[in-house]
C-alpha cells in the first residue's frame, strides 16, 4: 500500500488546508418568480479566484432552513458556488410538519408552478458572476429531490442532478424525454414513503427517455437519512450517519465526473 | 475551482506515476480444495514494500481467463495483492458458452461445494505473506458475483465484497445472518438475467440479517456490463464502458472505506 496510502492522507490534508484558508462568504438574496418574492441563500469561498461550478440546493418540506445553509457552506468549502433556492416564498417557513405538509402539497400537486419556482432559483444561481454557467448541478432533499427532478423534466440546462431521498413519482412521465443532464438518485433502501411502484415507474421513465441515470440504495436507511433533525417522527424518517456520509461521498464523485 | 482543480490532476498524475514505477509480478499458483487441484493467478506490485490489503477475484462462467488476470493487474497497480481464484479446477476452462453453462450450473446448484471452492481461494490469498490479513476483500463477476456473496454467506472473514452483475438469488436466505462484511452490489438496471423477485429477495435477505449493504443500479446497463468480450450474445449481456468505469470507481471508493 506504501505509495497509495501516502496519497490519500495528502488529498485529505490538502482538502482540510483548503477549508482552513477558505473565506466563506454567505448572503441572503431576494429574487422573484413572477410577482412572488423569494429569499434564497448564497455561499462561496472568497479565497478562490475565478469562475467555478455552481450548485443549486432545494430544501425539504420545512422550507429553507439552516440545514440547507450548512450544506451550502459545505459545498462552498469544496470550491463551488452554492445557492439555496426558496420554493415557498419569502417569509414562508412552516412552523411545524402540518404546515409543511400543506406547503409541500401545494407544489407537488402543481408541478408547473414547482418548475417555475425551481427554475427561478437556477436562473438566480447562473446570474452570479462567479459561476461557470457551463458547469451547473442541482441537488435536493426530500421535497427538494422531487423539485430538482422536475427542474430536469422541464428541460433546464444542467450537467447533473442529485436527489437525496426525494419523491420520484411523476404525473407526466413522458416529460422524462426533456431531461438533458445526468441523474444520481440516493435512496434509502428502507424508505417507507417511496412506494415500490413509484420507484419502478421512475426507472421506466428514465429507461424510456434514455436518460443517463443511476440509483443507489443504501441498506438500513429510511426517509430523510441525511437530516440530523429527523428523529423518526413521523416514523420512517430518521437520520442515518453512515448513509449520510456515503451519499455525500457519492455526490462528490458524481460532481467529479460531471464537472470534468 | 482553483485549488480544488489542482488537487485532482495531482492525484491522477501520482496514480499514473505509481503505475509507471510499478514492478508488476504475476504468477500462476496451484492449490487444492479437498482432492481437487485448482490453478489461480496472483498479481502484485513489487515496488511496494510491506503488507497491503488483499483482493480475491472470482471469475465469470467461462472460468479463469485473461479478463480476470487483467483485473488482477489493475488491482496490483492500485497497490493491492490480487488473487484470481479458480472455482472449476485446473485445466477446466470452458471452450464455449454451452460448456460454461454446464460448469456454472454445477456450482450454482451445489452452493456448499461453491463455498468450499471460493473459501479455498480466500485461504490461498491470505497465505500470501504480502497480504495484511485484517484487510481483505472479494470481488466477482457474473457467476463470480454469486460466488463472493456465497463466500460471505459461509461466514468468511472479510472486510467487504463487491458483486459486478452477479446472480443474487439464494436457496438459503437465512444464511444472510452469517455475513460479517460490508456488501456492495453493482447491478445493471436493465439486466434481463436478474429477475425482479430475486433482487427483492436479496434485499430482504440483507435487511433481515441487518447486513451493511448498498446496491447501485446503473441505468442503460445490462448483464456483463464490465466485460468487453460481451457482445450481446447471448442477448442481454453486453459491455457498457460508462457503467464499467463508474462501477470500478465505486469499487475503489468502497475499498477506501473498508480498508481505512
Amino acid at each position: 500500500m506504501g505509495d497509495m496510502k501516502k496519497l490519500i492522507p495528502f488529498f485529505l490534508a490538502a482538502a482540510c488546508a483548503l477549508s482552513a484558508s477558505a473565506k466563506l462568504v454567505t448572503k441572503t438574496i431576494e429574487y422573484k418568480q413572477g410577482d412572488t418574492t423569494l429569499e434564497g441563500y448564497l455561499a462561496y469561498d472568497d479565497s478562490i479566484s475565478g469562475k467555478r461550478p455552481g450548485v443549486l440546493i432545494v430544501h425539504q418540506w420545512m422550507g429553507l432552513t439552516d440545514y440547507e445553509e450548512n450544506r451550502a457552506a459545505m459545498l462552498a468549502n469544496l470550491g463551488y458556488v452554492a445557492f439555496c433556492a426558496d420554493i415557498y416564498g419569502k417569509g414562508i417557513r412552516p412552523a411545524d410538519t402540518k404546515a409543511a405538509g400543506v406547503e409541500a402539497t401545494k407544489y407537488k400537486s402543481d408541478r408547473a408552478l414547482l418548475r417555475l419556482r425551481v427554475n427561478a432559483g437556477l436562473d438566480e444561481l447562473k446570474k452570479n458572476e462567479l459561476v461557470d454557467k457551463s458547469r451547473v448541478a442541482a441537488i435536493g432533499y426530500c421535497f427538494g429531490g422531487t423539485a430538482v427532478i422536475e427542474l430536469a423534466r422541464s428541460g433546464a440546462e444542467l450537467n447533473g442532478l442529485v436527489s437525496f431521498h426525494g419523491g420520484l413519482d411523476s404525473p407526466m412521465p413522458a416529460d422524462g424525454k426533456h431531461i438533458k443532464c445526468k441523474v444520481l438518485v440516493c435512496h434509502g433502501a428502507d424508505d417507507p414513503f417511496e412506494k415500490p411502484e413509484d420507484l419502478a415507474a421512475f426507472e421506466k421513465e428514465m429507461r424510456d427517455a434514455n436518460v443517463d441515470w443511476r440509483l443507489i440504495k443504501y441498506g438500513g436507511a429510511v426517509h430523510s437519512f441525511t437530516q440530523p433533525m429527523a428523529n423518526d417522527n413521523p416514523p420512517g424518517a430518521k437520520y442515518n450517519k453512515r448513509a449520510d456520509e456515503r451519499s455525500w461521498q457519492d455526490m462528490k464523485n458524481f460532481f467529479s465526473e460531471i464537472f470534468n
